[in-house]
Parts: C-alpha cells; sequence; structure tokens
C-alpha cells in the first residue's frame, strides 16, 4: 500500500519516538513531526496536528510510552502523569480516553509492553480499516460495474476526509479505494472540497493523489452537475455517530449528497466502524448538531470574503436518514438493508 | 429604496462624470470610482469593478457621454470611436454590445442627447427590475404565506448574485426580497455563498446587508440541512440563458438547489428579463457549458487550499430542467406552468 504515513513509531521503546505527519502544514507541505516528550504529543493533539478520532487515540497511547522513558523507578506513575495530561489535550474526543484507559491496564507496566500495547491499538485500527476496505471494495465491484458499465472511468463521490489520515490504516470511506487501487480496478474519485473548512480539498485530495489515485477536486455545489453527467456510479462518505435505525450524522453537505444521489439514481454509502453506533438513540433526530464559528465561513481561506457585520448559519454535520443510505460498510460486515434488524444481525446484538 | 447604488451619473452632460461602486473592493470596503474618461470605464469595465449584463451596458452607455465631452466638433467621430473602444472591454458581453448600439443611434449626435439615453438605458432596466419584483414578490406573499405559515420568519434562499449590482436597478433573484422589504414583510434571506467565487458571499450578502434585509450566509453544502430544519420557504435564482422549453443555465449550483428543493416540497423560482431567452435552442442539453480554471477551486482567496498537482472539475453552469422550476418570473409576466406554450403566451411570441 502506498497510501501515506501518519502515523509512526521509530526505533525501540526506551529510546525512540513518535513521528506524525503535520496535517496543519497540509495541503502544500509534507512535514512529520519527532514527537520526543508527551508534551510534544499534546501539542500535536491540541494544534490539530493529528485529528481524526481513530489516529487521536493512537497518537496518545504512543505519548504514554514516551511518558515512561527514563522512569525507570515509578514507570506506573509516570505512566499516569502522562495519560491523566493527554487527556486534557482534546477533551471531547471519546477514542482518546478509551485508548488512555487502555493504556494504563498494561500489565507488567513497562516500556516495551506498554509499547506493545500502542502498536496493538494502532494494528488493530489498521485491520479494521482493511476489513471495511474489503467489504466496501465489493460493494464498489458490484455498483460501478452494473450502475456505471460503459464509463470509461466510473467515479466514487465522496465528501471531507474520512481518510487514511484520520485513522491508523487506510481510511473508513476511502479504503475500498486504495484496496480497489492496489488491485488495480479503474475509477476516479470526485473529491467535494467540503465547506467550510475543506477538508475535501486539504486531506482528501491530498492523501488519495499522494497514494496515486485519480482524484478530482470539485466545490460541493457541482456534485448535482457530476452525477447528471453521469460520472458518478456511487457514492461513499464516513459517518461521525450512526443512531439504532440507521440515521447517519456526518459532516456537513453529507446529507445534500444523499438526497442528490437519491435523485440521479445513485447508490449512497456509508462506511464506518461498529463503535459509531450509538444504539442509545432511536433516531437521528436526537443527534445534537452543534453549530460552528461563523469566521469558518466569512474568513476561511486566508482573506475576508464576506461583509462586515454578517450573520451566519454554519451546523456542523447534518443527518442523513437511513432511507438514503444503501448500506453501511462496518468492520463486521455490510448492512444492507439498513434496518434496525439489520443492524442488530450484523453488529452481533 | 435603500439599496446600494452602484451606478450613477452626477453633474451635466459636458462636464458630469461617471461614478462606478467597485465591486473588485467588497465586501470589505464600499469605494467609489470616478470615471472621467472612455478609458476609466473601459479599465472599470476589464478589471470586474461593474459587472453583470446589465450593468456592463449601462456604465458603457454612459462612457459613450464621456466620450463626446469636449468634442464641440465631430461629436459623432468621437461617439464612434468612443464605442468602438469600449466594446473591447469585455468581448462576450452582449449587452455592452446592444448599448453601444442604441448609443450610435442617437440623433441628434449630442451630448445632451447622448445622455439622455444613456439615462434611459438605464432607467428602463430599473424599471424592468421593478416589474420583475412585483411579480416575484407576488409569489413570496403566496408562497412564503402558506407554505411557511406558523414559522416566526420565513426564509428565501438565493445563490450567486442575480441582485442590484448586476443591475440598474433592483436586481432580478433579489428584486422581491427589496419590494417585500420595503412593504414591511418580514422574512429571513439565506444567500449561498457560491463557490468557487464566493458571488453570494462577496456580492449578495453585502447589498442586501447594506439594504437592511436579514441575510444569512450558509455554504453551498449546507442548503439541504436548511431546507429539512423547514426555515425556507421558497428558493428563488436567476438564469444566464433559458432555452425554448424552460430549462434555464445559471451559475453552478443551481441545479444542486431544483433537486434539493424538490425532495423538501420547496417551490423553486426563477427570475430573469424575457431577453434572457434563447430560443433558438429547443432544451437547455444544448445549452454549452464552459470549464473554469483550477486555480479558482485550488487557489480562489489568497492561498492554496488543495495539493499541488491536483485535478479538477469545475463546471462554470448548470442547467436546471423545467420541470424542477415551479415558475420563471420575467417583466412581461409569470410563466407558470414551465412549459413552452406558456412561455410563447406570456413572452407574447
Amino acid at each position: 500500500m502506498e497510501r501515506i504515513i501518519n502515523i509512526e513509531w521509530t526505533g525501540s521503546a526506551e529510546g525512540g519516538h513518535l513521528r506524525l505527519l503535520d496535517q496543519t502544514q497540509l495541503p502544500t507541505d509534507t512535514v512529520y513531526l519527532d514527537c520526543k516528550t508527551v508534551q510534544d504529543v499534546w501539542d500535536a493533539i491540541k494544534r490539530l496536528s493529528v485529528r481524526g478520532a481513530p489516529a487521536i487515540g493512537i497518537a496518545a497511547a504512543y505519548g504514554c510510552v514516551l511518558g515512561v522513558q527514563g522512569a525507570s523507578q515509578g514507570v506506573s506513575q509516570a505512566l499516569n502523569q502522562a495519560a491523566d495530561h493527554l487527556a486534557t489535550s482534546r477533551p471531547t474526543a471519546v477514542n482518546l480516553f478509551w485508548a488512555l484507559d487502555r493504556m494504563k491496564k498494561v500489565e507488567p507496566c513497562t516500556p516495551q509492553w506498554l509499547l506493545e500495547e500502542a502498536k496493538a491499538i494502532h494494528a488493530e485500527d489498521e485491520a479494521m480499516c482493511r476489513t471495511m476496505g474489503e467489504h466496501a471494495l465489493s460493494l464498489m465491484r458490484q455498483t460501478l460495474g452494473q450502475d456505471a458499465a460503459g464509463l470509461p472511468m466510473p467515479g466514487v463521490l465522496t465528501h471531507c476526509n474520512a481518510g487514511a489520515l484520520a485513522t491508523g490504516g487506510i481510511g473508513t470511506a476511502t479504503a475500498g479505494m486504495y484496496l480497489g487501487h492496489q488491485q488495480g480496478l479503474k475509477f476516479t474519485v470526485y473529491a467535494d472540497e467540503t465547506r467550510p473548512l475543506l477538508q475535501g480539498s486539504r486531506l482528501t485530495a491530498y492523501e488519495l493523489g499522494q497514494a496515486g489515485l485519480d482524484v478530482v477536486l470539485i466545490c460541493d455545489g457541482m456534485a448535482a452537475q457530476v452525477m447528471r453527467e453521469g460520472k458518478v456510479g456511487m457514492v461513499i462518505t464516513g459517518a461521525d455517530r450512526i443512531a439504532a435505525n440507521g440515521d447517519a450524522a456526518n459532516k456537513i453537505g453529507t446529507y445534500n449528497l444523499a438526497v442528490l444521489a437519491k435523485h440521479h439514481g445513485v447508490p449512497f454509502y456509508v462506511a464506518a466502524p461498529s463503535s459509531t453506533f450509538d444504539l442509545s438513540l432511536a433516531s437521528g433526530d436526537l443527534i445534537p448538531i452543534e453549530e460552528r464559528a461563523a469566521e469558518e465561513i466569512t474568513q476561511g481561506f486566508g482573506k475576508r470574503t464576506a461583509p462586515e457585520p454578517v450573520k451566519t448559519y454554519s451546523p456542523a454535520f447534518d443527518v442523513t436518514p437511513a432511507e438514503l443510505i444503501r448500506a453501511i460498510v462496518t468492520e463486521k460486515g455490510v448492512i444492507q438493508p439498513v434496518t434496525q434488524q439489520r443492524i442488530g444481525e450484523v453488529l452481533g446484538l
């Protein structure tokens, strides 16, 4: 796999360190940060040099190893100090706490075993991405073969970044694309730029391009025209939270795509690990949608592009109702049709 | 009307000059250009200080007056020189040639009569906007009253800038909004920022805000969520070209909105002068769609936001099929339903 490496431990448990791709410098500069202290990792998480729930958890786990280096006495105490500090870096990141808790339970508490555990967390995430990718690739082969027959280069449209940069592996929505590319499947990825924060432009177009995939960047409002021209055989996105009935919250603009896909008869898929399901929520109506800062819309490109003052409305997420989703790809299998019953079957509830 | 003035002749035919709002400095700075020579007007058109087909025609007409100032001998020759030069400023602008041709036919060819003619072109455009506005306001009262009953502040969604800044009056898509505001109708305008060139953010939010309307700026991908939340009772946009069957080409992202509006049961309207119809085209499939430069997507606003190299696809326009358009508002009346027959009736063919 030629995918870009975003998180890597180099060297031994005692003398090694963590290398992180500095995502704040993308898409123009590919710069790695050498994190040699807990504070280095804390800073990297805080300033979004590493982002995406799985990636943050993995980085924090490696950060715990850095915290015990040189602490030949009191390793356990050093670990707790490191974990407590790292937990304050992004207090809303659930994977962060999950990974730190797992590190605190390592027995015996030695640098070597802590590094093994961090590597296990990393490898498990990588494996989960790959399994999702295999399921997604099956759907791609079916869908692009059937619905896009005759296109010289059938297209897959995605939104935001549910990619390698957000995980310890080949991403969620992107996983099938990486595997398909590796296996010689010919297709074009249309990447929505994803306003306001341009994750599609800055991150998805970057990482897929680095891996040699054929990526075409479009503005969000162009997706309907691209579908009308028959350029897209399927849409696949990630999800931040999925309710018990299959309604899926994801980056704002995803629901927009799902409506367009329905109108054009293009299947719309979601790829997300089973941990994304929040079965305490009966439906997507119960998923709270935070509103983001006006400045992301009014001066997101380096200079002000809106009058002052101006009102904005900037929901961070939207909810795609289950009936617009053809299938949800998880590491435990493909949920299709998207019904409460089928969700229970695939997740093994 | 509190709308911002974008084109104004000040002073006499012999000693006066043209004042233009410099749209290149919007939305942050409200700066007027004093154009005292033909070259000043040529420059203003060329660098897009004045833009929008009707506004360009009006500015060029006033430019002809500047061309004959002081030419007490050979006014006719000076006029022809001025008109020929102005015609090279934006060679694809149809209204420009139409206005210049009209100026060349003025008899007797004196500065006073030329100024009268330029003012007539300006006033006719203003009147046409107002008539469209009256029709659009009727639709707004019907639609917002019926479909959005119970909303504290029903919303009108628009895309790009089909506003006062593009015309000699109160715009096309915006005309009903200005009149409604003047008459005390309470509503919110949701303005799509309109990537890639952000005309909605830079121009529409600016001009409506200056006139005291309640404007909320959103990113293009948020429109579906805004509709789902019931915030929008109708959508109205302009059009660049309308085929004989009612298919309408407009700024990319318009078709996107029309599909979303249909899904949410929100009526979608187009407002455009009758000159927008190109009856030589049987349907919208025959409207050519130019592709724009990649840089508008990858580094539109002062810094690069996409990897290098990256492919882009950037259609400048899309075509909304007639069946998605509830009505087309023209200065000659409202075309509803949008059928070839009804188009013929309203346009008086």
